[in-house]
């Protein structure tokens, strides 16, 4: 036990400083002024570094093993905790220190390069900065995969989604590429027969998208005694324990963007806001990787948010807020307008049939490239091939290509198959919710989420790390990730019964 | 030198620990969602923590000596840094670990106790707090002392302004306690035969002394790159190194104490926005102590703010912004309410003919306790009998009384003489500076502090820790640390000629 307790300590050290860097890190992109972002990276990297020492000391490891010899000594959730304290550390003491920092400086140099590469379309001139980080991102993966025994892909995915590997991912992506062509074709034509989605007029004053926003926060359980709101160019989830913090961004010609990224980010605070608060600084009491997180913001935007229930509850909200007159604003017009099915080039604005071809295309070519299957100079040819096989589209320029995310010159490959693996999670979830507890649903059309919140805080969020994610799933709806949730899901609401799913 | 360069890699690091927790702790003041304040505690305890263990290695120390065994490789700005390295581990290394941790827990405490003290006027519910408080300053102070050979007060005040020391302030504030209450006396004499300044009428919207805070930092030459404007409770400059903060509160029915406050934060924030950027994350780019610190801040407020000439450029623009109509809107009015002389019972609402007085107050009171001849439980009486005797005021609750203030409930003893020391200076670099750019004060009245604030980069802020407080006062003004400047201004402006100073 003494070497456990003494982690423990250590653990909870390293959860406090995590959550300065997470507090720091928020307000980089909310409200920093330009000229400081020197000093934050400098005080970003030297909470990193201590991090990093603090969990590679040797004293870490040989407390480690000691720990793990006194097993017998630990409960169910010490055990989990160790298991996890063990994975952080493998993680961390794989990478050499120095091809940590050489990592770390390359995807900050080249995320920099990027947004001006984007902004020019203008791959030639981030090329030679994404095929630094990508050389670098591989040898992190060979380093981590000679620890974890694992290939370099899987060593990096797990970094992301702990215990997912390739083949699985493989096996279920095989059966949305066999079925969602024809899915987005019916669910065009089905479309295509039912009146237009007309778009509400605006505009719409930002003080009034932001007191919806709070007010449907509030409606999910959103606790504000330990989180807030703001604005940011890129919305995202993040903040601190018992500061959970959410972004959004607000445009004044469009209001329904901002609500539905208000509530995606919503599901993801929830998930934090529901963690064991028991375990709170240490790794078990931490969200369980990042398709499960990924699947609690879908369940919420997705599988909760754009059901025909929602929309009813949603509608007279949007029209008083925004004084709206006419049909437009009615239940239904909002709900097609939530569940519009249009190929387009930009992945964070996709649909949610056409969202999973942007991922099997970005895993098909980062599997590649870190199998040294593609170079960088390749990459844009790739992807506008890529996109005219999957979605039928001619790419006119990068900056709707291969330029348009973050992800690969921030140095994160293996990151993006946990959206999709997350909304097949959000599907599962939701039904075996509705299945268990048959007034979620209509509870929605009152804009009461008390009951599913319930369920997913018993099921997900009060677990931590305890279950891995596929023994999370089979303990919460009968059986591990698979695709056939989604799939029913996407058939009964944008083919089947467009109408009332 | 190699001793010195390796020190200068673990101060940097210190110095980014330090503005990591500066941005944690304004975030803390203004936007922290109350159900965090724990987790806050954790993540600035953390921060805490590793520096004291950076800095009180063994390896730190060693460096240090071998350093200073080298020091003619040294140019002048790195001896001084060198010092400044010694200064800091000194004052770090002399406390034992357990006792800077009781005292910080004991301090956190009290402080929380003290918050619902002030409100109820209940000093028993503090007094336990505060006694177990000023138990371990005095072992704080004992434990500085004995390293720096200065008694425990002096121990304490060299924390907060290096170099200072009692007989010092004894014979500063002697001063003051012989002219000041003759002077008050005479102001008044004088102010009741003058037409009375009329309060302006408000309401006054918040966004409209937003907007005029904001111009006026601007007219004063603060850096928005590298600075914020934001509200908190109590009004404070923090932040970081090229991140400087200043909050304020606004007052819907009084718009004048906002636009000083501000000011006053902008006179803080100068200094920090004017440190030698070289030696940014070294402690000798860091400002020279708290009186110095506050000589700028009172400079802007009181000695160029509060001049009739920024009177005449800030009556219109006050008018402007509240659409004012009445002869209340006068330059003349306006430069009368900034000056009106009032002995009253709260510290942070005194004029600055009746500030010193507070302080007086405080300093006796603070040394006795350190020197144990005043125990905490005849602190209320010992208060109220001293503001009577400098005052002449009959305190009518402890609110009203001694516990007005947070500094000792916080544990800091040592710190209100740095106010007025700071008050002095103030008059003494004005002075100076307005003899060597006559320019100065017209400008003023055109709202162009540039001439200023170049004099004050020059001879101040980009100084750092280069030169100790009176070295630099020298270099500036002629003379160390004095009151006659600041006696002499107070004549000037509140008895000799009151219509134009």
């Amino acid at each position: 036990m003494q070497a456990y307790r003494s982690l423990a300590t250590t653990f909870s050290r390293l959860g406090a400083l995590d959550d300065a860097g997470g507090i720091l890190s928020w307000d980089t992109q909310t409200l920093m002024p330009d000229g400081a972002s020197d000093t934050r990276g400098e005080q970003l990297a030297t909470l990193s570094v201590l991090s990093h020492e603090l969990l590679t000391a040797p004293s870490t490891a040989d407390r480690l093993s000691e720990a793990e010899a006194d097993v017998s000594a630990l409960g169910e959730w010490e055990r989990a905790n160790l298991r996890e304290m063990r994975r952080v550390h493998t993680h961390a003491s794989a990478v050499p220190g120095d091809l940590v920092e050489a990592s770390s400086k390359a995807s900050t140099k080249s995320e920099m390069v990027w947004r001006e590469a984007r902004r020019n379309a203008d791959f030639a001139s981030l090329k030679p900065h994404l095929a630094e980080v990508l050389r670098l991102q591989r040898l992190v993966g060979e380093a981590k995969g000679a620890v974890l025994g694992l290939s370099p892909y899987d060593a990096l995915l797990d970094g992301y989604d702990p215990g997912m590997r390739r083949a699985r991912i493989d096996s279920l992506f095989a059966e949305l590429r066999a079925t969602l062509p024809g899915l987005v074709q019916q669910a065009q034509a089905r479309q295509t027969s039912q009146p237009p989605a007309v778009p509400l007029p605006g505009p719409f004053p930002i003080e009034s998208q932001k007191a919806l926003g709070l007010s449907l926060m509030r409606a999910a359980g959103f606790d504000f005694s330990r989180g807030r709101l703001d604005v940011s160019l890129h919305p995202f989830c993040g903040g601190a324990t018992d500061d959970v913090r959410i972004t959004t961004r607000y445009d004044e010609d469009d209001a329904t963007r901002a609500v539905m990224g208000v509530m995606h980010e919503t599901g993801h605070a929830l998930y934090e806001q529901g963690r064991p608060s028991a375990w709170r600084h240490q790794p078990v009491g931490h969200a369980r990787g990042m398709s499960l997180h990924e699947s609690q913001s879908l369940l919420i935007e997705m599988q909760a948010c754009r059901t025909r229930e929602f929309s009813e509850f949603l509608a007279p909200r949007l029209r008083d807020a925004f004084q709206g007159q006419g049909a437009e604003w009615n239940a239904e017009n909002v709900h097609r307008l939530y569940t519009r099915v249009e190929p387009g080039f930009i992945r964070v604005d996709a649909d949610e049939c056409t969202y999973p071809a942007h991922i099997l295309l970005r895993y098909e070519l980062e599997t590649a490239m870190i199998a040294g299957d593609l170079a960088v100079a390749d990459l844009p040819g790739a992807f506008n091939d890529g996109m005219k096989r999957l979605l039928g589209l001619d790419v006119p320029n990068d900056r709707l290509g291969c330029l348009q995310d973050i992800h690969w010159p921030g140095g994160s490959f293996g990151y993006f198959p946990t959206y999709t693996l997350g909304a097949m999670g959000a599907a599962q979830l939701f039904k075996a919710a509705c299945s268990a507890l048959p007034g979620i649903r209509p509870a929605l059309a009152q804009g009461d989420f008390s009951e599913l919140r319930g369920w997913l805080r018993d099921n997900v969020h009060s677990n931590g790390s305890l279950l891995q994610t596929d023994e999370l799933l089979v303990a919460a709806t009968g059986k591990p990730l698979g695709a056939e949730d989604f799939l029913a899901h996407l058939d009964r609401r944008y083919v089947a019964d467009a109408a009332v799913a």
